[in-house]
């Protein structure tokens, strides 16, 4: 299996965990889930992330789901695995496992007690040793979950001093400034060039990010098609297209990023789908009512219509 | 002028504070934004909200623009003061001139020092003595911007223990779940009726607000048409028509919730429609960049093309 | 072993874990420890806390630490073991594994995305089932930590509602008031009295807190004899002998509560007195200066000096 | 009058706001406060400071008080007034007013939404301006109240870039290594040299910090006599006389240092000592109880107890 390197680019679908309606892991679910994110045509996998109920699952529940993933993947696409903790030592041991096992990479957020500039560079340089310098990793920029801002400046110097880091997910809000910057300091021959996918809103920005130079998708909006058919668009320089697709999809999106019940909401969707036998999430957790569902009912019935409409 | 009180329905505008390029307060683009505004259909204004940059205002200027806004609004609609305030000689004072000079009631969120359920009832027991028991108020639920987290039940005991609120604008989320719970406690006559104007990312879940009873908007996209109408459209029980009205504006609408930036973007908007002169935010506050004017730019052109083919 | 009940009185350690030079886990260290908290005269001990750097071991070390202490003890004392997660399956997980090698009970702080008293009061609920009733566990108020809010009346419903809860651990600032309220409900009779320990600023408060009613200390004060003797004189109703004792270790005391270096002051002494082999904290974690060391030889010699004058 | 410069040393006292017991400002306690604080041996003083009720106060109210507090003191030392303000505008308005009437300069602590370091350095260059280059002001490093963590080279930046900033105050915790680290940098003529003056927990580290090089405080602790001597000690270089003061002082220090009715603590002592007339703090504020107040008295007779044996 190949390691994640700075070359990526595409869909990396951010996979939900399946649970049973009793909340035991449903394997045979995981599967189809593979299976269904890889027929949508995403490039690469990233489990274990904030949407993946992580801090949920025991050390061994996460082992056994890693292992299932990589299993089914079967090399076909790299899979990212979420590695942040409060501690260095969970999260070599982690990463130590997961690598070991076939995955490409794994990704780290910043620990929420960081404050100052000087803090998070520092933070990510012992990262950097931690998963040593074999080990590719995602740096983690989402600040409404971690309460930490990294500034552009943060972000450069975090990728000139810690050779590993090779992507950046890209989760800020404003999010278009920085990630101009980026990519210009970059096209300027300023700064190393990694991979930037953005997850912004499970991709409520995605046109405009990729008019900024983003290389992606990494979020997991529970139609991968349209972050899949939105890139393509893009590379084909059909920006109105690209647009066309994502307003089609737009206010189902926006529904599933309701702070609170959106994990419920996708996992809904995917159970709707067929993709997951069952749309429980782990407690403690948020539970939708008939009224979410039938609002989610009308917002697939029209996404239906308009997507007739523009095919 | 009457007061605002509990029947309260459809848009309550929350105006900009328009400056000139140098920061100086704009009242000819006031005047202009005012009949920009009524024209749209609004029910309501709101002004001295977060995005009226009221704490960038000294007193003096908060007292010249409210003036200015009612006078040229000369009682056509009522008009709402944001009168939050860390301390209540404050709060009563503002809200002793404001009411003097015509405005319909004022506006207050919980100071972001709260916590507890009883610290916050507690506090709003003490606003509605700081104001009097004639001054009719909108109890802001925004805990984004306060940090304040109130539970359905904290509403209904502000309710229940303060008779002079008659209005929640109601910005939580996930909102919709207390959205239901609140309205149909008063349908079930269990709680006092108030009027719930919403404003969740400035109206972007609105359509989804209506269905589960809120009884219009209290939010400032910079196309206040796209809530009058979607209001007029729910009324009339035409819910296709209302969501077709919604997802045209929703990409834009989109855009101009980004956090960060998104009162320039919503003044940009306004300066580009006429309505006011200059987009200028006063400091410390953000500017756009070229290629945010372009993302802008190309977004208004889809909308148009978008509203041209469903009337 | 007993479990941990009610009546529990005195001092319940906080244990730092030790660490050796170079960051891997001190077992020998634990031994010398454990025996020096006990010839202080500790009732209790309570391991993975905050301070004992949980977050920071891995699931392994967590089992292979708790279970050194556990065999240390011998049952001479009550164990209580910090169990707090962001999900239920991990925290389920560690309180079978550690009840089931003899500790007396767990520790559960909120999780820090709770905010309103209804989703605070529901998550303990929760709790109390993950557990299952026959773990009594210590009810965790730390916002400083944790950043939620518990008010008298949260506390109270708690209480009521979770049998298995037998132990506040109150650390919450100002907490003389709420320590009233809980103590003189439970004396008239309307509230299942708990046992109350208290943890504020490492017990900054400790002899205001019992004239209050608490029935000790929870905390890890490199100087335990300290809380031993305070609370000794407090039950033989010599408050100003309580104070007297109190106020000789106060300015070190004081110095080991900085934020963000405390832990390092703690073990430092731990290290000095012989306690431990090392002071090294795990990574991220602070380091101390040489100016920091003279401080805290400098109050050190004069805490000696002090005791010897009241003794 | 003299202008405030990095020369400041001793101790700046943070006054409180005497209010009526019906919550007037009482302006004749105000007198009797100025006098008492002069005859303590302060060689400064700052007003509407966050323990002065600043946001409570109207804008009419504000001017008033600081006419009163210059007045009172008649050039006998300088006088800092808290300018923090949400917005410019405002800041500028009260920084002309109270300067025009004798301020010695001003306080300004960072907006609480500021969070990289690139956006607190901007902040401060903006207030510099704002300010204008004749107005001398301090800036105040208070990360509990403001949420903004300034690092050793953010404020090293702004030391740089911004001429007018004469002082720091210095309330972050863990703040030694930072002192030391500002306090060598200037001796080694690296930076520019402000006056340092530390507030920390009301002074809870005052002998360790002028050991590391502060040149005072500014506080705000009901016995300015205490950092009076403790100042005096430290510059005749008796250091251990320096701590026996500060410990005769430190458990009621500590006490009034308790979070959320630190406040109302102070101002019972100055009501207790005859400074103010009034314990009254304004709505909404905290309120001592019985048991509070008995505390205060046993705190204080133990305090006279051991000033008469030290001295």
């Amino acid at each position: 299996m190949n390691k994640l390197d700075a070359s990526a680019r595409g869909v990396y679908l951010i996979t939900v965990t399946p649970f049973t309606d009793d909340g035991a892991l449903d394997l045979q679910s995981t599967d189809r889930m593979v299976d269904f994110y890889l027929e949508a045509g995403v490039t690469g996998l990233t489990v274990l992330g904030i949407m993946g109920e992580a801090t949920k699952l025991t050390a061994d529940e996460s082992q056994v789901f890693v292992k299932r993933v990589l299993d089914r993947v079967g090399g076909k696409v790299p899979v990212v695995v979420g590695a942040s903790a409060p501690g260095f030592a969970p999260m070599r041991e982690l990463t130590a496992k997961v690598m070991d096992i076939g995955a490409a990479g794994v990704m780290v957020a910043p620990a929420h007690t960081l404050r100052s500039d000087e803090q998070i560079v520092g933070y990510f340089e012992m990262v950097g040793e931690t998963l040593g310098a074999d080990v590719p990793w995602v740096l983690q920029d989402h600040p409404v979950s971690t309460g930490v801002a990294m500034s552009t400046s943060v972000i450069k110097r975090i990728i000139e001093k810690v050779p590993s880091c090779v992507m950046l997910k890209h989760e800020d809000c404003p999010g278009l400034a920085k990630l101009s910057a980026l990519r210009s300091a970059s096209d300027r021959g300023e700064l190393r060039r990694v991979s930037i996918l953005t997850g912004n809103g499970g991709g409520l920005f995605l046109p405009e990010e990729l008019g900024r130079g983003a290389d992606g998708a990494m979020t997991g909006f529970a139609y991968p098609e349209m972050m899949v058919e939105v890139c393509r668009a893009y590379s084909n320089v059909d920006v109105e297209r690209a647009h066309d697709i994502f307003d089609a999809y737009l206010p189902l999106a926006r529904y599933e990023q309701q702070p609170g019940i959106g994990l419920a909401v996708r996992k809904q969707i995917l159970a709707d789908r067929g993709v997951i036998a069952s749309s429980a999430v782990r407690k403690p957790g948020p539970k939708l009512s008939a009224a979410d569902k039938a609002d989610i009912q009308r917002l697939t019935e029209r996404q239906n219509r308009r997507l007739a409409a523009i095919n």
